[in-house]
């Protein structure tokens, strides 16, 4: 009667969604589905433990035409790597939508998010760049750095791509690796400026706290997405590139507190959302020289998207392990 | 490196963690680090899916001082029995305060949360009501009613209990089985008024949305325990029953928001907390003719401290299957 619950590992989903166009398309069509459905989304669940240097992120959603929805659980404890674990982790429940029964455990360690992540950045940059954008530039080389340029390669043909890095010594280590995963070339910038100069798409993937990225650097016509910020104290992008860029939130209500647009005196007012702009309901790129900057907080809609694809991928092979709880 | 989770289902769970004193112990000192340490109990995550009758809360708090914490996810989908399902499931998560990391996953379908709400009303019971108390009476005849009643004989020597139910035939069938079970004399009464006469104890335990129970019902002396509401809409107690009571509140911010002091118009007033009591910085009951009222809608501590007695027995007994994610 009940039914059996699936346990997926990290190796499984890795094999089952890799970031390819399908992943692409499955969270294009979550933000197609925030701005047309009436998406349930609520304000995420946090928990601090300051004395562990700890925080535990609960996002969920539940998006109307998918059979299933996510609760995903991201801890954050940062004083792991000092005793050998990575600080960020995670797993996602996937829920049933029509009667919340548990139908499946992925214990992902935070696959499907980096890799709903990286997609978000296909999906602006595919919303939002210029059709013949070929250059990008990286800001951060970390490995969601590796996987928006991947991402971006499964929306425009790029022909080049610089990094910058504070660490030059992991800006080169960056470029090494993804010249040879790519098969274009890729080279490591002594400043940002350098790295954004032949820009048509910019990245920024980075934890900082102070602008890194000012309108100085960008050109006309480039499009910019910003994912490094997820809390209100991060801030990778001045308030003049904000002023100066047609800009779009992942979500508003979200971008606002947590995104760029929370340290930009524009806030306030009112701008798009990347799912209206797919779904028509409100303008894209209006030119060639126009600078687009989409600000990427990171949504439920995102997770709930990626983890039914990772459930019907699972279903389809058989794959995992299963428990009649 | 990266340590295996443990996976325990409903069957393992309720062989390690049965309604007994070490559980009602375990969810009291819960509530005295609730009043005497720096718990971080966030407010409830809610999701409401109406299209399927369906909702889901997550629950999760941290307690200093226990070594892991819990993070719940508890559905209600309400068109479930008429497909031959329940209408409430749930499961736990259970992190590593330390690292964040995923170090068990508790597929109970809601045991834990019925056990750590029935050790709630003993651990209220056994801090108001009187020493001699003996005679209970339960208002709803339901699985919460039997638990409250077990509850009860853990922390008072009960030599009868009457239950009144809406339905009589389900309240002939609880003192009937309850009888036998507990080896007092369980009787069924007709009315709210019959069961509570001769009562020093009595628990409410229906998701009524009008007072089922008023002053008029309660003799002095007597202790009073709501479960029942955990929602905005849920009231079980009526208003003169609560102003004629020495009031307590599991935790004062939520019975505001959904306890029976939610539909009191005292609610704006400060009133002690249960963890207060116990921890001794606030008056129990204070004579013998004192009419006493636990106000208790459910937290995140309570989630947290079970939780963790789960996986400590969960390792002493070797249970469960591990996973490496």
């Amino acid at each position: 009667m009940r039914p059996p619950v699936a346990i997926l590992t990290e190796a499984d989903l890795r094999g089952l969604v890799p970031l390819d166009a399908e992943a692409v398309a499955c969270v294009r069509d979550a933000f197609v589905a925030l701005a047309t459905r009436a998406v349930a989304m609520p304000p995420i669940l946090r928990l601090d433990i300051p004395e562990h240097r700890g925080e535990v992120d609960v996002k969920t959603a539940y998006v109307p035409g998918l059979s299933h929805f996510a609760i995903k659980i991201s801890p954050g404890f940062f004083g792991n790597p000092a005793i050998g674990l990575p600080s960020t982790n995670g797993m996602m429940v996937v829920l049933s939508a029509t009667t919340g029964l548990v139908r499946a455990l992925l214990l992902d360690n935070g696959w499907l998010t980096d890799l709903r992540t990286a997609a978000a950045g296909a999906v602006a940059a595919d919303a939002l760049a210029r059709k013949d954008a070929t250059r990008a530039a990286i800001l951060g080389a970390g490995m969601q750095a590796r996987m928006q340029l991947r991402a971006l390669t499964l929306v425009r043909p790029l022909t080049q791509a610089a990094v910058w890095a504070r660490d030059g010594a992991k800006a080169r280590a960056f470029a090494a690796e993804m010249t040879d995963a790519l098969a274009i070339p890729v080279t490591a910038a002594a400043t940002v400026a350098d790295a954004t100069r032949n820009a048509d798409l910019i990245v920024t993937t980075t934890p900082a706290e102070r602008p890194i990225l000012t309108a100085a650097d960008v050109a006309p016509g480039t499009h910019v997405t910003a994912m490094g910020s997820d809390a209100g104290h991060k801030n990778e992008i001045a308030p003049g590139l904000i002023a100066a860029a047609h800009y779009v939130a992942d979500r508003l209500s979200q971008t606002r507190r947590m995104g760029e647009l929370h340290h930009s005196p524009l806030a306030a007012r009112n701008f798009p959302e990347l799912g209206q702009i797919l779904a028509g309901q409100a303008p894209g790129r209006t030119g060639d020289m126009q600078i687009t900057l989409a600000d990427l907080t990171g949504t439920g809609i995102q997770d709930t998207a990626i983890a039914t694809l990772a459930l019907i991928r699972a279903d389809a092979a058989g794959a995992g392990q299963t428990f009649t709880p």
